[in-house]
């Protein structure tokens, strides 16, 4: 008999391949996005007010990064880890702000599964890295996270 | 005369000291909020669904890990950093998810200004480490990160 998992028709941690790769759908990050985001979780100026980082280091408004590493998730798990059996994540072991995301950005990008280690536990720790990129192909985020998986019921 | 930053009394980066350790103010996780911030940036059913989540691993919804970093970043910018002049987040050098955070969790913590790299152009960068605990005292969030900080005007 199934189990309600396989009848929904999860991915498993001893299903993932090392190395395999996927393509994220895209984003557009709108400054009213922007704006509503870091006025509830960053509230910093060059974040939330137009006129002050209009002014300031970057010419105009750039996105939180945690902002855009919620983004991340979202691309991540609606076009990949959706659709596995996950348990929780475990730990972002490293995410680089590596340039300024502005209003009306378009973010893409990929992933790819670095390491899967299985457990007696009956789960596997998958590592993926992945990269999102703007809309004239600068990548603006790298990050490496941890997370568990259910393994197959054997 | 001063400059703007100065006037509105921010803190620069040569005025951080090692070691320094600041304590957070209090965040009421509610389930509401859960739901809300998952379903846009972390649409996982034990994030969003409670009916699933009652039957899973956890017996119960638990909070998105972006979501308890962003509630850290709040903490943090409203007690502490909001009162730097920073320029832009640069690394989460690391975030571990220690334990789930549930609903009506009341998360608080501290932080720690770890190191100081002042370069040559009128910046700092400042490493900082953070926890956040629940309600009963208990480690739910360890995040390490980078941001940079303008130096004093000389």
């Amino acid at each position: 008999m199934m189990s309600a998992s396989e009848q929904a028709g999860l991915i498993h941690a001893d299903d993932l391949t090392v190395g395999e790769r996927y393509e994220f759908a895209h984003h557009t990050v709108t400054e009213q996005e922007m704006i509503d985001f870091a006025s509830v979780w960053d509230p910093q100026l060059f974040h939330t007010d137009r006129e002050v980082a209009d002014k300031g280091q970057f010419g105009g408004l750039i996105a939180s990064g945690l902002h855009t590493l919620s983004i991340y998730q979202r691309l991540a798990v609606t076009r990949v880890s959706g659709r596995w059996n996950v348990i929780a994540g475990r730990k972002i072991r490293e995410a680089k702000f590596l340039r300024p995301v502005r209003p009306n950005d378009v973010l893409t990008g990929s992933m790819v599964i670095e390491e899967v280690s299985l457990d007696d536990r009956a789960r596997g720790l998958v590592t993926t890295s992945a990269e999102l990129v703007n809309g004239v192909g600068v990548a603006v985020l790298s990050v490496v996270s941890d997370v568990f998986v259910h393994s197959r019921p054997h």
